[in-house]
């Protein structure tokens, strides 16, 4: 199968974007249309069910409209699995809607455990589970994101699945504001993160596509520019997933130098300023979410 | 309402037991009946359903017959995602047999994310994301384990909980081989582990129940009694949740001196040496699973 970076290479240089679009449905900023389509099916369905199915219009809306203009989009998973088994079906839709456009899915589940439990949490992205008569299919996410706090053997059992053509993006340097309490301690002169980076490329090294690029990338935020730029020092031919653009305050200046490769080598996470952008910009939710995916498209691309 | 931390305290004092039944169901190993009960199933209600069916009256069985012994019980969510919405319904149902018995149940997610994020996976644990006409109900967790990677502002939403009778299990120095690669890199002479809890006793000081345990306590594993005993005497009065007995090589020796306050302020997890019993032991799997909870029951109260 092809590699994950290799697919994801490719849909950077198709769209000439680097643009990832966060889909991070929260029901107050739902559309108008949408609440009034979906709040009487509460009553019927639940309270669940009827969220959920919101979302997953809401979301395909989005796919639908950013796709020509996104190299990949990132479901989080929270805000899913706070609607149970209803929230769970509707994220498996919207990854299925983002694959009939043939985008990369990243799903955002920050997971990691060991052994066989890690094992687990790679059959729910990718598949695989024993079934009676075949395996589970899994959620169908081309990668997900990972916490290395356990460590190397909780990273392994995600990784493997790059043989498969997946990816995993492993978390260094996050972009909130307490990032620095554990990430940024100095551990013989270096910051954690750097270490943890060393894990990405050590993981990465046997999964290097035909692009150059590695399937196990690492997430590093906009809002610590130096600290990215580390990064990236760290791992030349990772992907780097960039959270922290847009709503949360990074800009396009906080990525110069990071490019690597000659499919940029890094994707720029944005949820709220893109998916609610309907908000500010009045009119259809998904004319709004695609001039802002254009938009945020030519701000990076002046700035690679 | 209650704090976690009492209703966790009179378990223990209840069924004068320290033990925590993981409930960590793998399709290969249900029992003959269960497998010969479902698998036909699976060609009608689909591979997944029907193995999330198997799960719930297998886990249902196992709390029948350790709710006696057992100061609470943790179900592994990974086991039960990996067979998606149907997985994921069936680990509500497995909670909810657990609340039939006054059994508190430890979820173990292991999540751990910024803001909005953050805040949804504590709905989807404890409910209250937002509704058409009401809050969604979430899973119905009485606490969960959260990574500490990403720093404070990724447990706060999760502490937040605490204050409607929740907990969080952060976890501090983990069970498995990979846990030192970050977890005992040097910090100012102290292991980063102790910087976490550090952390732990900050977040927990504010919710600390009438038994005297904070509703905040800490994931630690019996594979390292040193870093054990160190974690507790960082966190004198915080529940330790110890993984890492039975199966993973940890002993009862390993516990000797965690004991704190006067009901035991710790609990010992022990999953497939309990729940599996039947493989070696034969016979009903439910006879078994409590047969070797009692067994880890009295090993355990000699070792306090």
């Amino acid at each position: 199968m092809q590699h994950f970076s290799d697919r994801l290479a490719t849909a950077i240089r198709a769209r000439r974007s680097v643009v990832c679009v966060g889909l991070d449905p929260v029901l107050e900023r739902m559309p108008r249309e949408l609440v009034e389509k979906y709040r009487p099916q509460a009553a019927e369905l639940g309270e669940e069910a009827a969220v959920a199915a919101c979302f997953q219009e809401f979301c395909s809306g989005v796919i639908d409209a950013v796709a020509d203009v996104a190299a990949c989009v990132k479901p989080q998973a929270a805000f899913f699995e706070q609607y149970g088994a209803a929230g769970w079906r509707a994220l498996g839709a919207v990854i299925r809607c983002a694959h009939e456009y043939d985008l990369p899915v990243i799903l955002d589940v920050k997971r990691g455990d060991i052994a066989s439990t890690g094992a687990a949490y790679g059959h729910a992205a990718f598949g695989g589970a024993a079934g009676f008569a075949a395996p589970a299919a899994g959620i169908g996410a081309d990668a997900i994101t990972a916490s290395p706090y356990l460590g190397d053997d909780s990273l392994a059992p995600l990784v493997e699945h790059c043989a498969a053509g997946r990816g995993v993006f492993i978390l260094t340097r996050t972009s909130n504001p307490g990032a620095a309490l554990l990430q940024e301690v100095e551990v013989d002169g270096r910051p954690l993160f750097l270490r943890v980076a060393d894990l990405v490329r050590e993981l990465g090294a046997p999964h290097i596509g035909e692009s150059g690029y590695s399937d196990v990338g690492a997430v590093a935020g906009a809002t610590a520019p130096a600290q990215l730029r580390q990064v990236r020092e760290a791992l030349p031919n990772a992907f780097l997933l960039v959270p922290g653009y847009g709503a949360q305050g990074g800009s396009a200046e906080a990525l110069a130098g990071i490019a690597a490769g000659d499919a940029a080598g890094f994707v720029v996470n944005a949820s709220r300023s893109i998916i609610f952008a309907w908000q500010d910009a009045g009119g259809d939710y998904r004319r709004a979410a695609a001039t802002a995916a254009e938009s945020m498209r030519s701000d990076l691309q002046e700035s690679l």
